[in-house]
C-alpha cells in the first residue's frame, strides 16, 4: 500500500478530482486504525457530499469499508439466503412481520439491524419492546437460529465493516450523513459483509425518508444495486412512498403490535402489501419464486415463524408488550375525509413522545409513539378519535402535538392526496 | 445567547443557506469553549469553503473570533499607528526594512507576526536568526517599544483571537485553509483586535502565492479592506505580484541580510520599490503623508531605527548572521537571459533545504535557503552561478535541486516573462 496523506486527499476531492484506488484504500484504512483524525474525515466527508464521487470510487470505498473487517459466510446453510434493507421511515415496522414470513417460505433471513436515531425508528428499539428479547447474539448463535428458525434479526457485532461503524457515527454529528456515496457504502458494505446472498433494497421516498424526491431515491437505488451485483450479491430495489407513514402506528411496542396483526392474517392493508411485494422479491432474488407469501401468511406458518424467531433471541411472544402511562387522543375537528397525513410530522411526533432518541446513548421508551385512527382516504367524524398519542412523561404532550399541527387536514373526498405506495423497481 | 446546535448550523451552509448573527456568534464561541468538536468546525470550514458566504457573514464571523480574545489599545501612545500584513510569498521580507523604515518617519508599527509553515517563510523564523532576538513580548513591553523605538515585530500573544488560533491549526490539517471568508477574517480578525489605527495589506498573486490568480485575489483584498474599514481601521490593499520571488534571496538569515542591506541605501530594486510604496501607504492612512520614507532610507534613520528595534528585543543587529554549513551551486547551462524564475518553485527549494518546516513543531535552520544571482530580465553567462544553494544538511541538495528544476529558464530578451511588481491597489 502506497503511503498518501490525508491532506492531500482531502483536497484533490475539495477541488472536485477524483480519488484514485489507492487513495481510498489508503484514507479508510488509517481512519479506522486512527492515523486520519477524525477532523479530517469530516471534512471529506463534506466535499463528498458537495462534490460526489463517481461509481468507480464509491465501489472502492464500499470495498474498502468491508475489508476493515470480517465477512460472514452462510453458505453452509441448508437454504438460500435473502435479506431486505430499508433506508429508514415512520412506521415502517416490515422487516418485523417479514423476516418470519420468508423464512416460512423457506429462505433464510440474516438480518443484521440497527437502533433508531432521530425521527426513524429502529427496528431493534422495537423489538427490545418483547420481554426478555435480545438483540446481541454471537456469529455460532446467528448460525445456529439461521438453520433452526430461518431468521434471525440482531445487532451486527463489533467485527463488520468497523470502519463504517465509526464513519457513521462521525457523519451523524457533522451534518454529513445525508450523502448518497457515503449512504450507499454504508448500507452496502454491511450488507455484503453479513454474507447474505441476495438482497432486496426498499428506498424510500417522501417527506419521512431521508431522500425527498423520487430522483435522488433513484440514484441512491440505482448505486447501491450495482454496488450488490458487483459483489456478486442479487440485489433489487423497490422505490416506496414515505410521504404519508406506514400502517396506523409509529412507536416501538405499537408496531410490534401492528406487526403481529399482519401475521395473524389482519393489519393495515399497506402493511399487507409491503410486506407480501418484498417477501416477493426476496424469494424470486434468492430462486424460490415457486412460493406464495400471501398463502403463508393465510396459513399461520409465517406466525409459527415469529414465535420461534422470538423465543430463539430468550423473548416471550405471548407476553402482554409494555404500554405508556399516558395518552391524549386528538379528535376530528370536522366530518369529512383526511385529505393529507405527513410522514415526518408523525415521526416527529412520535420522537418527541419518547419512541426515539436524540443521541445514541439516550434509552426510548417501549410504549411512547403516535396512533392514527385513520389513512389518507378514510372518512372520519367531527368529535371522533384522529390520533392518540402515547408516553410515559406528560410533559411531552405539547411538543409532540406542535409537530403534527400542520401535518394533517380534513376535507373533501377529491383533495385527498394519495401517492402510489410502490413507485418504482430498480434491479 | 440563544442555544443553537452543531449540526443544525453545518447543515445550514451545507445547503447553501446563509448563517444567521446568532449561529456565527454561537459556533465561534462554542467551538473555542470546545462545547462544538474540532470533526464538526472541519466540517462547516469545508462547507463554508465550497459554499462560500456573505460579506454580512464575514463580518460577523470576524467580530465573533475578535469577540473570543482581548483587543489591544494603542490609543495612549503619543503617535499614529499603522501596520502591514503580507498573504505570504517567497522572498517576502519586507516587513524588516518596512517597520523601521515607517518607525522613522514618524508612525507606529505594532506588527504581531507568524512562523512560517510550508513554501513560504515566517518573519519571526527570519527575525530569530539574529543573535539573541525574542520574539515574545508581554503587551506592556510592547507598548513600551512602541513609545521609545516606534516599531515592535513580536509573536501574537495567546489572549489574541484565540478562535483563530485554534481555527488556523485544525483548516491547516483539514485541506480547508484555502478559503477567502476563512482567511479574510483570520487575517483580519487579529490585525483588529491587534489594535492598529491604519492598516495596509501587501496581497500576493502568483505562483508562490496562495492566491494563483488576480481575480481571487482582488476579492480577498476586497474583502479584507471592507472588514478593516467597518471596524474603523483606515485598509488600504496592494495586489502584488508573487509569481516571481521578492530580491534575491529566501531564506532566514539570508533575507535578513538583504533586508539590511536596504536599510543600508542597497538591495535589489524590487525590495526597495516595494518596501518604499508599502511605506507610502502606511503613512497616508495613519495621516503622515507630509513625510517621503525614501528621504529616511537615504540619511540612515531607517538603520537607526532598525538597530533600535533589534536591540529592544535583545538582539545584536551587529553580530555576525549565522551562515550554513554547506552550499551547492547551479550555473548558467548557456548565455543569454533569465527569460522565467518561478516563486513556487524556489519556495519549495528553500523549504527543502530546511529554510521552512513542514510541521508547526519542525524547527528551522537559520542559515539555509536559495540565492539567486538574476532576476528575469537580467543577462546570465555560461558557466557562472545562477543560484547557490545552502543548507547544513548536503542529503537536502538534491529535492531542493529536483524543485529548482523546470522554475526557471534562460533565452532570448523577446522572451521574458515580466509582470510588474504592483498590480493594483484597493481602497
Amino acid at each position: 500500500m502506497s503511503a498518501h496523506d490525508a491532506v492531500e486527499i482531502i483536497t484533490a476531492k475539495r477541488d472536485r478530482g477524483e480519488l484514485s484506488d489507492s487513495q481510498i484504500d489508503w484514507v479508510v484504512d488509517a481512519y479506522t486504525r486512527g492515523d486520519v483524525a477524525d477532523e479530517q474525515m469530516s471534512a471529506l466527508a463534506m466535499a463528498i457530499l458537495l462534490n460526489g464521487m463517481e461509481r468507480r470510487e464509491i465501489a472502492r470505498w464500499t470495498a474498502a469499508m468491508i475489508a476493515s473487517g470480517e465477512r460472514m459466510d452462510f453458505s453452509s446453510l441448508s437454504r438460500p439466503t435473502a435479506d431486505k434493507h430499508s433506508t429508514g421511515g415512520v412506521g415502517d415496522k416490515i422487516t418485523l412481520p417479514l423476516a418470519p414470513l420468508v423464512a416460512a417460505c423457506g429462505v433464510a433471513v440474516p438480518q443484521l439491524s440497527g437502533r433508531g436515531l432521530g425521527h426513524t425508528g429502529g427496528t431493534l428499539d422495537k423489538l427490545e419492546s418483547i420481554p426478555g428479547w435480545r438483540a446481541a447474539l454471537s456469529n455460532d448463535e446467528m448460525m445456529a437460529q439461521l438453520e433452526s428458525v430461518g431468521a434471525v434479526i440482531c445487532a451486527a457485532g463489533d467485527g463488520l465493516a468497523p470502519a463504517d461503524k465509526k464513519l457513521y457515527a462521525l457523519r451523524d454529528v457533522t451534518g454529513t450523513v445525508e450523502a448518497i456515496p457515503l449512504i450507499a457504502s454504508s448500507i452496502m458494505s454491511k450488507k455484503i459483509a453479513e454474507g447474505t446472498g441476495a438482497l432486496v433494497l426498499d428506498v424510500k421516498v417522501g417527506s419521512g425518508a431521508f431522500m425527498k424526491d423520487v430522483a435522488r431515491a433513484r440514484e441512491l437505488a440505482e448505486v447501491m444495486v450495482a454496488l450488490g451485483k458487483d459483489a456478486g450479491v442479487t440485489t433489487v430495489a423497490l422505490l416506496t412512498d414515505m410521504g404519508t407513514p406506514l400502517g396506523l402506528t409509529a412507536g416501538n411496542a405499537l408496531e410490534v403490535a401492528e406487526s403481529v396483526e399482519v401475521l395473524a392474517g389482519g393489519g393495515p392493508a399497506d402493511v399487507v402489501e409491503l410486506t407480501v411485494a418484498l417477501a416477493r422479491e426476496m424469494l424470486t432474488a434468492a430462486g424460490r419464486d415457486d412460493v406464495d407469501p400471501a398463502d403463508r401468511l393465510a396459513d399461520g406458518s409465517a406466525m409459527d415463524a415469529w414465535k420461534a424467531m422470538v423465543r430463539a433471541q430468550d423473548g416471550d411472544p405471548d407476553a402482554a408488550l409494555p404500554t405508556a402511562r399516558e395518552s391524549h387522543v386528538v379528535v376530528a375537528p370536522a366530518s369529512g375525509v383526511l385529505t393529507r397525513l405527513d410522514a415526518m410530522a408523525v415521526g416527529m411526533a412520535a420522537w418527541r413522545l419518547g419512541a426515539g432518541r436524540a443521541r445514541k446513548e439516550d434509552p426510548v421508551q417501549a410504549g411512547a409513539g403516535v396512533v392514527w385512527h385513520a389513512r389518507p382516504g378514510d372518512e372520519v367524524t367531527a368529535g371522533e378519535p384522529l390520533f392518540t398519542l402515547h408516553t410515559d412523561e406528560p410533559a411531552r404532550f405539547e411538543r409532540a402535538l406542535a409537530s403534527l399541527d400542520g401535518g394533517w387536514e380534513v376535507g373533501d373526498a377529491a383533495d385527498v392526496v394519495k401517492q402510489d405506495l410502490l413507485i418504482d423497481r430498480i434491479a
